[in-house]
């Protein structure tokens, strides 16, 4: 069954990655159009998701990131506006030259194939994913949480007639309906079908796709981020950034969990910052050398500096300088986005060398991570390994190139 | 025991990242100076390795690999003078720009951190790839066939005196000197301190790379290379092309494995073709219509077509048309190499389209897809799978990138 789903992907792939960009932009106008006359089907689905969730005492933020309604639906439709506005990545031709073998050489962007998403409970991740998918020339697999499963469902049904409806093949976007947890590990075995996994959820999805999977993973989209204040800082500002860092989103990826206080500056700087926050309702945790300056500070678990906190609380941290900032960021940074807030430029120069996180900053917050603030135009995930795509990943890392060489019936000498 | 090895390669692996060009050109050139002043002992480690291959019988293909003469460590310290003369990578800066938040953003091309390679019995290649990963600023974890540990014991050795007598880490070069099977198994679970996995090896070792590990593994070098003759092509510089794509050097992974041949032109081209290659001793097999046009031919086992000869082996099929070929390529092909040879611009816009290779090629030979041919400057692998690179590997794909944010305390709106 899922063999027959990423087959027929990988066979509906290799006829999407023909088509040209107006063919391609012409199935998201469809799709647009077909979830704008069937709102009433889709709002009836999602609403049996909604019961149930309801049912089963989802959380009210789980319940809001699963509801539907007629506005969202027209959101998700303007978002598909946008992709059809995006450029085209594939087709490119780069690095073109003759070489001295006489071979006419240059390489092409392609599209990657088949791309498997597994994520959770927000069914505007289907329209998204199939969206840029589709934009990039590749087939999908869809595995959404069981949440969702009416709502995608129907989305999908909904899509696949829009691609019908334009003469391409529905295999290009698929979804797996069966809610059977061993299929994902299945899934995640077809390296003879698929080409790449993007696992969307917390720790523990990602370390079963690192550990099972046999296609290439590309893993994020979790950021224990840093700051460090060093003893040059301007003070105020960075007060500013930090409380941004913190306070604006603390729910996403690119907040601030933990922030380094270079020691000479500490007996002034943490009672400011402690005042600053507290006006945030921020719960700041420190090691014991911060709490000697200011009581008002908790007293930090032990696996503190190792926590995402997606919340309003931050951990904090008296160092020595900006080696042993270093130091504790190599440690317990998940190499997302981490940042120095300094006037000294040898110290900035050598944090930007020495910390490899997928973004790292000078006086300026974390919270900028992310494809829209780096116009990007989309936003794929958020990658936090090295190999393939770093960081915010735009459509372009929907795609790889192949190499073409062209002669008049050149042979190796 | 292999943990500490994975974990002192990460800690010179930051040290290294820092190095400059200078730096790291003279730690080869040191590795170079002490090559050449210890020719003895590492003739002298290599005759153990010589004597212990004869008793235990291996080939003299295999014996003639494993061999360093001191004219070969003279060949091997040329390859180290090209390395010191290429481009560094490391430190490019590029798609720099300011955002409309007022972001300074660019990319800054940076090590990758720590390689592990696992290769069969050949001890060039232990310097090889120590050089190749030392100039682009990465440590390296060796795992060299068992028939060459004592050669590579004594030039692991002596790449560690040379780094250290330039004030390097000599950690950055590590060898698995345990021939224990199992330790493969465990150093590809190693994520957290390894960053990318190349199998230098044949389809076994690659699955069992594929199959366990849970770092990134950069898959290649196997090539099923496909020609398709279409009706259109000018048989006679055809002729040329397919003699050397399969003659040349047929031992390497570039090497033509089965001619596909469009059915119109089956009758006259067949017996040209193997009164041509039967000059060069090429024994050919092919299908029940190849056969019958030319008797020479002997009969395709089943898994002929996934077969990679290696040797003047070639499998040959009739086609229907450039449409068969295609999907027999997509079948059969390792996705390394494959080209068409035809004057019809419209076949070969689609075959280069439709045909999803590393290389692809129109009127010319597989043979080129080289890092040198390619101009590379040299050559890390060949990749066959999607992420990252494809095809011949130079410096780059030994590294990766990092996005470098810079405001005057700049916060998001």
């Amino acid at each position: 069954m899922l063999k027959h789903i990423a087959e027929s992907a990988q066979l509906a792939s290799f006829e999407l990655m023909q088509a040209s960009t107006i063919e391609k932009n012409n199935a998201l106008k469809a799709i647009k159009n077909h979830i704008l006359s069937n709102k009433e089907i889709i709002l009836s689905a999602n609403s049996l998701d909604m019961n149930a969730g309801k049912t089963n005492g989802l959380t009210e933020s789980l319940l809001d990131r699963l509801l539907l309604t007629s506005q969202r639906l027209d959101l998700i439709c303007e978002d598909l506006e946008t992709v059809i506005k995006l450029d085209d990545p594939v087709g490119s031709e780069f690095d073109g030259k003759q070489l001295e073998n006489g071979l006419f050489l240059k390489k092409r962007t392609v599209p990657l194939g088949v791309i498997g998403v597994i994520y959770e409970a927000r069914p505007n991740v289907t329209i998204d994913i199939a969206s840029l998918t589709l934009k990039t020339g590749n087939a999908c697999i869809l595995r959404g949480g069981k949440e969702t499963l009416n709502s995608n469902i129907t989305l999908v049904k909904i899509i696949k007639q829009a691609l019908k409806s334009v003469g391409f093949n529905e295999n290009c976007v698929q979804l797996i309906e069966d809610p059977d947890r061993n299929l994902v590990l299945e899934l995640l075995k077809m390296d003879k079908y698929i080409d790449m996994i993007i696992p969307r959820g917390g720790q523990k999805l990602q370390n079963i796709c690192i550990e099972n999977s046999t296609i290439p993973v590309i893993t994020g989209g979790i950021g224990i981020c840093h700051l460090f204040v060093d003893n040059n800082a301007n003070i105020d500002k960075a007060l500013d950034v930090i409380e941004n860092a913190k306070v604006q989103r603390p729910s996403v990826c690119n907040a601030l969990d933990t922030l380094l206080i270079h020691k000479k500056i500490a007996k002034d700087f943490i009672p400011k910052l402690v005042a600053r926050l507290t006006q945030n309702d921020v719960f700041i945790k420190g090691c014991h050398q911060s709490i000697d300056v200011d009581n008002r500070i908790a007293p930090i678990d032990i696996d503190g500096y190792d926590t995402e906190w997606l919340s309003l609380t931050l951990g904090i941290k008296v160092v020595e300088d900006v080696n042993e900032a270093i130091l504790h960021i190599r440690a317990h940074s998940t190499s997302h986005s981490d940042g120095i807030l300094t006037q000294n430029i040898s110290n900035a120069d050598l944090f930007v060398m020495a910390v490899n996180s997928a973004a790292v900053y000078v006086n300026a917050s974390t919270r900028f991570s992310d494809g829209s603030q780096f116009g990007l135009g989309a936003e794929v995930a958020v990658s936090t390994q090295k190999l393939h795509a770093r960081g915010p990943m735009g459509l372009e890392a929907l795609t790889t190139y192949k190499w073409i060489g062209q002669g008049d019936n050149l042979i190796r000498n």
